[in-house]
């Protein structure tokens, strides 16, 4: 049995992460479980899988969870607190795989710890990639860590690629569904409400990426990923709009043949991809149906309705320290708009702003990055007062 | 350089081989080539490409080619006559690779003995695997020789194989035009005129594989290919109608994952694959087109107005001598069609009744497939004759 740690069990990719675990049984063990504030969950999860460790947000969650396991005939598991007790979930010694699944930057240390100490990381954690790619794909070299991607664009790209030579590939190309807004107007798109931004036509996800997918940031931010994933160059990754994100993402090789990968939208796909490569496993969805799928359709991206994919063109072409200044800029955009303080149209319009003013810098340590990161907010919050007050 | 021959080098597949030759200066050189009748064309092709072997159909061939040649500057090749010379040609002591691109049964033994001798075989040969799929592959297999597919379908699902485990496959998805009568009624294909049926929607072949795209046969007869080409059975051989014919062919994973080929449709990429493998390098081609291919669609085929697909299932499965017996079969079903002896309809008709009377044996060796196909034709004309007196 394989042990696996899961950064995150208990957001949504967690828990499909431990179906697939139940799914494929007697092939993996649990180890250790890192989770933020849901104990509830986490509790259910420590008696289901006897995990040794576990780690929480803080010592209250530590109380309240062993409260609520203590009852319970299980072996109590290490109970740890916070980034330390992340780190520790990120790199237990018995841990060959580890699933990087927290959202936002707390899952972004534990995760390089994870890297260094050489265990093959599942990486589903959106943000690592854009902020510290180079940091991450550095570590990963130095250790022989493996990354494998559990979005379904990056793990379709990662399967397209299997017995093919990196330089043989013309091109990535990532497919995109084109948001809510694929059809409409740049004056439509201009007026959009919260509420029309929310409503994407195929996933279902959380406020902050299904607004990224109205923006098409989404995929700029995977445009800045997959670069770094696979070491390709912003001229060597492509975005094709794909409105029934069938096809899950394609690779041109140079001599002109096209690699696609397809299936269900269904994440425990990637994630059990992720887990049992390079074997491949038969899981619990259905097949894919072709008859009931009809027709498939490829569309460019319209840059001009969707500016956002040409400002993360331009942050991977800068490199260095410049797509973490795309990322927090764009996060402090998004909760602006979601809380109807700016128009969806004005979050391009804020990240240029910040991009303007930044010199990019080589990343050479997680502080440059944190700093920036701290910086391009604190830009991006001036720039929205200062729009507040001009209007 | 890598030495290659050529079986079938006036052909269409022979002089687009030579068309990936000249693209991939100083890459290949010409060892061997084979023809037929057209001296012409196989002089301007010793001139330019200087091969140290040919061989033609006859002694008369012979003669008019050594005229044709006579006044060139070139050191004039060593030219044989009939099957004794085409084989030479497949075994060729230098040549790495044969590319068997012979129509009809000629190719055969050549074929068979340059995989004997260990060669890369780039086979375009339709009927081979049709009909010796057991030997060839055995031979192949004894001699550690290869055999790359250069048809668009058996090209792509060798492509999408690439770092795939064989047991990890659930089924290759052979994609197929449709052919003109794919929105037809079953009386409308009840009623086809030969020139109805030549009019293939969207690949220019000669009449005998155009007829089999029209009935589906042809299709019929890649799932037994691809059966033996990559060891697959019946159940595991799937067929899509795909009328756009950009997705090539797809293999769908165990884990439900399809990866699929596309590309635009010319010979010249298969071809050139079959030459560079494991490489790829840039080919001649424009690029696949995404923004012009708008939409692909995709759909079950009607084995109702299309019953030589189940006819070709059931040879398969029967294995043995009987894909041997379909596919002479259908030949004559085919020329008396087009003949305009028969209707269209007629064709599975008069198949299905040779095959009711074959009792399918073990193929052993070379014997037995000739006299099977000799036995198969006779019974198929005397079934045609009894129809033209009870008409």
């Amino acid at each position: 049995m394989k042990a696996i740690s899961i950064l995150g069990s208990t957001g949504s990719i967690g828990c499909n992460t431990l179906k697939v675990v139940e799914h494929l049984a007697g092939e993996f063990r649990v180890v250790a479980l890192g989770a933020g504030r849901n104990t509830e969950k986490l509790a259910e999860q420590i008696v289901r899988f006897k995990p040794e460790l576990v780690a929480v947000e803080t010592e209250n969650c530590a109380e309240d969870l062993l409260r609520r396991i203590a009852d319970s005939k299980i072996k109590i598991p290490k109970i740890l607190v916070g980034e330390p007790g992340l780190i520790e979930v990120a790199t237990h010694e018995a841990a060959e795989t580890v699933v990087s699944a927290t959202v936002g930057a707390v899952g972004f240390v534990p995760t390089l710890r994870a890297l260094e100490a050489g265990k093959r990381v599942a990486l589903a954690n959106k943000g690592t990639l854009v902020i510290a790619g180079e940091l991450m794909t550095k570590a990963a070299r130095a250790s022989g860590a493996e990354i494998l991607p559990v979005d379904s664009e990056h793990n379709a790209i990662h399967q397209c690629l299997r017995g093919e030579s990196k330089r043989e590939v013309k091109r990535l190309i990532l497919t995109a569904s084109g948001g809510p807004f694929r059809t409409k107007s740049k004056q439509e798109i201009e007026a959009a409400t919260v509420e029309q931004a929310l409503n994407h036509p195929t996933w279902r996800m959380g406020d902050k990426v299904t607004i990224d997918s109205a923006t098409l940031m989404n995929k700029g931010l995977e445009v800045i990923e997959a670069g770094w994933l696979f070491g390709f160059s912003a001229a060597e990754v492509s975005v094709l709009v794909h409105p029934q994100s069938t096809v899950h993402s394609m690779v041109e090789m140079v001599d002109g043949s096209i690699i696609a990968q397809m299936g269900v939208t269904d994440m425990k796909h990637a994630i059990q991809y992720a887990l049992t490569y390079p074997t491949r496993q038969k899981n619990c969805l259905p097949p894919l149906d072709f008859a009931k799928l009809a027709q498939l359709t490829f569309e460019e991206p319209d840059t001009e309705k969707f500016p956002c994919l040409t400002l993360a063109y331009e942050a991977l072409k800068i490199g260095g320290t410049m797509p973490a200044v795309l990322n927090a800029a764009n996060e402090i955009a998004v909760e602006a708009f979601l809380n109807g303080k700016v128009k969806l149209s004005d979050i391009p319009k804020i990240i240029e702003s910040v991009i303007q003013e930044h010199q990019s810098q080589t990343v050479t340590d997680l502080e440059i990055i944190l700093e920036t990161d701290a910086w391009a907010r604190k830009q991006a919050i001036m720039k929205l007062q200062k729009n507040a007050s001009a209007s």
